[in-house]
């Protein structure tokens, strides 16, 4: 009889979302007309800017008339190329990947390494690296990477030797950027005990310091073990359109019994295998983004998210919080006054100022003692936010 | 150091499509005027219909005013309903996934089954399940169900107990589709040894015998043992946009540990973790399909295929020779005269007629001595195949 994967029984973390909807679903009922504010899910708070729009509908009149059937499993030359002579122009454009979402890819490259690699994630973090290692069994070879207030919330290279490093910089939830030392350290690390670094690079339009890289492979030594993980989601309004890429230079290489193997030939292989491509129209409308108003506009974009960023991180500062983040990131981490748990604040926040935000705990247990604010909003609401808090909580 | 999976070794079937495209690139240089037919590829040969275009350039449209962030991993209930109400209607609509292919899906519910679990899988059959098994480092445990010329090229339940069964109904690469009682005899199969039933599903709007199931939930209990997977790509020419679906009834259960639990609720978790849901245009795209006018159009264009591949088998046959399937799918499968092999074969196609197919081989051991030729084309390029064929064949 079929055998289930039991190693689902692991998943044992508190799911938060379907927590604050019940908590926020119950406040609807006890007061119907309350104004909700929603500072929680890292979402998009602004529409598709029209550019990209027309280059998607152009895109699929074309399809009317000529055909585009299966498009190629690594993606469309057109946009692996924009990408490389924008981003990686020391790359070639077979190391480029296009996909429909970083968190589908990150997760997927699991597929190239033995069951028995460890796993180093870092806490707290975007759940997914740690719920996906858990489902494929790595229960026990999992290296936490603690951020915390005490270390600038940026993970250090593990003490012992583990195979796989998850990264994230800017880093969700906590809105800090890794700078280039912190990285070469990394690089370093995994040079030596022969560890591959998967660098979520998702938030990278966000950086505004100027010693923060860009990409990992801005660091030397990086393309011999660093995978690159980027998307159009947050940088240019693409999380309900699915699109996103990654880097594995081909120089990157696992053992494969006492052979160092390159990955990328495995990888390409993998891909065909298992994937048969992202939409076409969508990535033309992922093209459109490199046009010089595909730029225009999604920059536009990008300077508003981060301006509400700036402007409520200032706001709770002024009122005598403590917050982190939010200088090269979206997101802002709010240390919780006089001590509450993640979960006692976000209630207090909601029942008092009836705002959403997300309970740190929720990324992990190093994210206690903190709540994720996220600047994916609107001056109208950012500054009503800025209000309720400095009048209504209590 | 990162150990990398060593199953990729167990890789070793023919990649015949770089073959084909290194033959055909020879043909072009020594013929640079060659008129070259393609009845190779299982792809679609007509274009988008307006309708569902229509549907995609209005919802990016609203995207442009309206925000459409994250949509939910399991797919909007817009669709899901839409496709519970036209084809399972017995089912609930969160027994319904829609994803971006099926591709992706059959083989991504693996993750839900234990790495010890034997599989058995049909031969020939389309190359992705045996792939993605033997990465996931099942080849110890794969078993073989033959379709050959003397079992009328269906599958028959395999004589041990097995954990995990593709079905592909109706069939790719042999066009022929399982009967009622074939279905039912694996239907009672799987309940029989707690087998769970992977049917893919992708060329049910192909089939025109009235005695062919349209559903694997046609079949009594299959409901309790069987996941099955449809898709847009051939039904609507939606191979370049990508959206699928796929049916998991709560009754189907697995072991885990002693205890039988539903696979329902850890797919809804997987889906959660692993994906973010198809492209919103995209999945507005697949809703026009179920309109008036879209399936007016994708009705003609299925009965467009279905003509050509009638056509061609029929032609075949009078010029004496032997032909299978194409009856409820849109594939011919051809069985080599004079005992050729499949590439033998696949050569004189191209070198005399210039005519490109698939060798069978490509499909597993049992596909020697065949190849598989696609209705997904054109009256023209059906009319001179068969001219070609006729008059020029060696």
């Amino acid at each position: 009889m079929a055998q289930g994967n039991t190693h689902f029984t692991h998943l044992k973390r508190e799911y938060i979302f379907p927590i604050i909807e019940k908590k926020l679903a119950d406040l609807k009922t006890s007061y119907p007309k309350a104004d909700i504010l929603n500072l929680g899910i890292g979402d998009i708070s602004l529409p598709l800017a029209p550019s990209i729009a027309l280059a998607i509908q152009e895109a699929t009149q074309e399809m009317t008339t000529t055909l585009y059937g299966y498009g190629p499993s690594q993606g469309y030359l057109f946009l692996r190329e924009k990408i490389r002579l924008e981003y990686y122009p020391q790359l070639s454009s077979d190391e480029i990947f296009i996909s429909d979402g970083i968190n589908t890819d990150i997760l997927a490259v699991l597929d190239l390494f033995h069951p028995s690699c460890s796993v180093a994630i870092p806490t707290p973090a975007y759940p997914a690296y740690l719920d996906a290692n858990l489902i494929a069994g790595r229960k026990k070879k999992i290296i936490q990477m603690p951020c915390t207030e005490s270390s600038g919330f940026v993970p250090e290279p593990p003490d012992q030797a583990v195979d796989i490093v998850y990264l994230c910089s800017p880093h969700n939830p906590t809105g800090v950027a890794m700078s280039k030392d912190q990285l070469k350290a990394f690089v370093i690390y995994a040079q030596k005990c022969g560890a591959i670094l998967l660098y979520d690079n998702a938030y990278e339009a966000f950086i505004t310091s100027p010693d923060i890289p860009k990409s990992i492979y801005e660091i030397p030594g990086a393309e011999e073990v660093a995978i690159e993980f980027r998307s159009f989601s947050k940088s240019a309004g693409f999380t309900g359109l699915r699109c996103s890429y990654h880097v594995l230079p081909k120089q990157v290489t696992a053992l494969f019994g006492k052979k160092r193997t390159p990955l990328h030939s495995l990888w390409t292989k993998r891909q065909s295998i298992k994937f048969n491509g992202a939409s076409y129209p969508i990535q033309k409308g992922a093209e459109a983004t490199f046009s010089p108003q595909g730029k225009q506009e999604t920059k536009k974009q990008v300077d508003c998210y981060q301006k509400q960023t700036q402007f409520l991180k200032e706001g709770l500062q002024k009122q005598g919080f403590t917050c982190f983040g939010g200088v090269d990131a979206p997101y802002i981490w709010w240390k919780t006054p006089n001590g509450l748990s993640s979960w006692e604040f976000f209630d207090r926040l909601l029942q008092s100022c009836h705002l959403i935000t997300i309970p740190g705990c929720g990324f992990g247990e190093h994210g206690e003692g903190f709540i994720r604010v996220s600047g994916f909003t609107t001056q109208e609401i950012a500054k009503k936010a800025l209000q309720q808090i400095s009048t209504k909580l209590l």
